[in-house]
């Protein structure tokens, strides 16, 4: 399987940087000053990098929510119990959570993947039936898995892009269900961003002070009883991550190597993100962001990504509900290229040299 | 028309305070930790103290752009001339602005209303017509307008909430066009919240240092010439403000007044709010916030009102072209309740109770 990954990793190329160059020109010609339009410009532009369409059709939309039982859950570092893990997963499906609830609300589909909920979820035929085995183990006290198991979620997450291409889906957001995911989530943040774990653990969807402070402990003893090599993403998840972050790693590889956008949620979700592009730096402009997550390990790999959040909403829920803000904004910078060039607006002549002119500081990216 | 402005503000009562507790409790019953959807349950529970519906229809939306020249324009406080009001009233009926495009794609109406155009747009039925007069004078050396237009003004702006709510309507935006309209609404800013002009002040769609030093100086002249009297909004619109600012100010005091919620787009409408919420404070609760303009002038009225924006743009086009963003939200609030309640979720018993104990801060408002 390290060689089917190659493959994938060594398949990547890089966005269409010339094709961004007059996306921006035209962008820029639009009747406004440039870059007023802000962040929806940088979308504009990021979307005709990875399609090569200046004017892309995103409305066929899905989140892949990847599920998985954490083995660290019962040390007290969640503030429900893992069983909830199964309970949700079928929630989703069901259409009742939360992550359903707003991605039906801008017209996304979810696809719920069972990578390994400590569960038997096959009486569910909608859930893409992936299980790798029945939850990972305890990173407290060793590996949370093999070598071969994450690079089969990784790969799984890479198939899962190409089947939810082949259903005809044109951009992509990331979710997960797993008790205990803000945990290897930080230790992963820790290990990626070489910070001790004080500064990536967050308090996840609930957690008192003391229960905390244990928190943070687990993921110190994780990373001092794995030792994860920090140079080799493949052994930081193996070793202090899980399932649903090997699999959310293999789908921003995917959308990587399909040419297909896809957007970062939550903690989980970036840490997954960091950790495809340490694998080839070149996912990284295929990336768009979401909602700036509660979890301080957000801000942490948010940084070293330079993948700054839009959405100030103060979610901490995960479960793919940062995405449907993203599709929205999708949406507008689609609609922003139905405004007039300034020369068809009729603009006074002068306006157009000022504009260009202008010596306001220039914001846009890059 | 001091006696009509007057019934009007005592006609405004408070939100629904009551049904907002039952509508937080109704929220905090569903299926995610409470607080968990941060800004989104905001939302929620603002909607329904305003309209008393826990779960209303706001799908039929329009944004008001108030159109108008200011007298200031032609002192080099704006990147492009001052004609280029009038282009851009007219290209909003067009269809061909931002603010139209970007309305357009979420579903809203664009009702435009001329209060002081300097040029005759008769030939255009589409416009409101509502010309107070052919633009304002300039504040640098004296007030924008009478008392008594600028009492027009704001009547004007209720009376348009009347026409969108017989029309239809269920939730509102606010926009403008105007050339010049940053620096009136810095100084607003600077009477109203008693800061020097130097700190809101900013530099517009586009301006140079130079430009933008002058500017201040022009706004800091404008106040010391005309002594706008802070304890007394009307004064302060009419001395240094302008048509458009008056007439959203209307809309505003006209949304509490008839209980439709209305969306706060850039720095030229928070103005407007936060003379509104002067003339009374019940308008407050009936305010929606949306991206945090690029102006320095927006962050300082933000903090006053207590109105966090949510999305994080760096827009700095004006227009209504905030709205969308937030009428997407509040799509998305409407959509969040239809989450199923933790009971029906299947839930663990324990959850309820350890999410319900749960001592994370607690980050909801009041």
């Amino acid at each position: 399987m390290e060689n089917v990954l190659k493959g994938y990793l060594e398949g990547i190329t890089s966005v269409n940087k010339e094709f961004m160059v007059e996306a921006q020109a035209y962008v820029d010609s639009l009747v406004k000053p440039p870059t007023s339009l802000g962040r929806l410009e940088d979308f504009a532009v990021t979307l005709a990098g990875i399609t090569g369409e200046l004017k892309g059709d995103y409305k066929k939309r899905a989140s892949i929510i990847c599920c998985s039982d954490n083995g660290v859950a019962p040390e007290g570092v969640t503030s429900v119990g893992q069983e909830f893990t199964a309970t949700q997963t079928v929630n989703m499906i069901k259409g009742i959570t939360g992550a359903y609830v707003l991605n039906k609300a801008v017209g996304a589909d979810l696809l719920v993947v069972d990578l390994g909920v400590m569960a038997d979820l096959t009486a569910y035929p909608e859930i893409y039936h992936r299980k790798i085995s029945y939850g990972t183990n305890n990173i407290k006290y060793g590996p949370a898995m093999t070598r071969e198991q994450c690079l089969q979620g990784v790969i799984t997450g890479i198939e899962m892009v190409k089947t939810a291409i082949d259903k005809g889906y044109k951009i992509l957001g990331t979710g997960e269900v797993g008790m205990g995911n803000t945990t290897t989530a930080a230790a992963l943040a820790a290990v990626l961003c070489d910070m001790p774990p004080a500064k990536t653990v967050g308090k996840g969807a609930g957690l008192s002070d003391e229960a905390y402070l244990n928190k943070i402990a687990i993921v110190e003893q994780a990373i001092s009883v794995n030792k994860p090599d920090a140079s080799d993403p493949i052994d930081v998840i193996a070793k202090v991550g899980g399932y649903d972050i090997a699999a959310m790693t293999g789908i921003f590889i995917g959308a990587a190597y399909y040419k297909i956008p896809v957007i970062v949620d939550g903690v989980i979700s970036i840490s997954a993100a960091l950790s495809a592009v340490r694998l080839n730096p070149l996912v990284r402009d295929y990336l768009l962001p979401s909602h700036r997550s509660f979890e301080q390990g957000y801000v942490v790999m948010s940084a070293e990504l330079d993948l700054q959040p839009i959405f100030d909403t103060n979610f901490r829920l995960g479960e793919a509900t940062g995405c449907p803000m993203a599709f929205n904004f999708v949406d507008l910078a689609v609609a922003m290229l139905d405004m007039a060039t300034l020369v068809d607006a009729g603009t006074p002549d002068n306006y157009v040299d000022n504009v260009f002119d202008y010596s306001f500081e220039d914001k846009r990216n890059k």
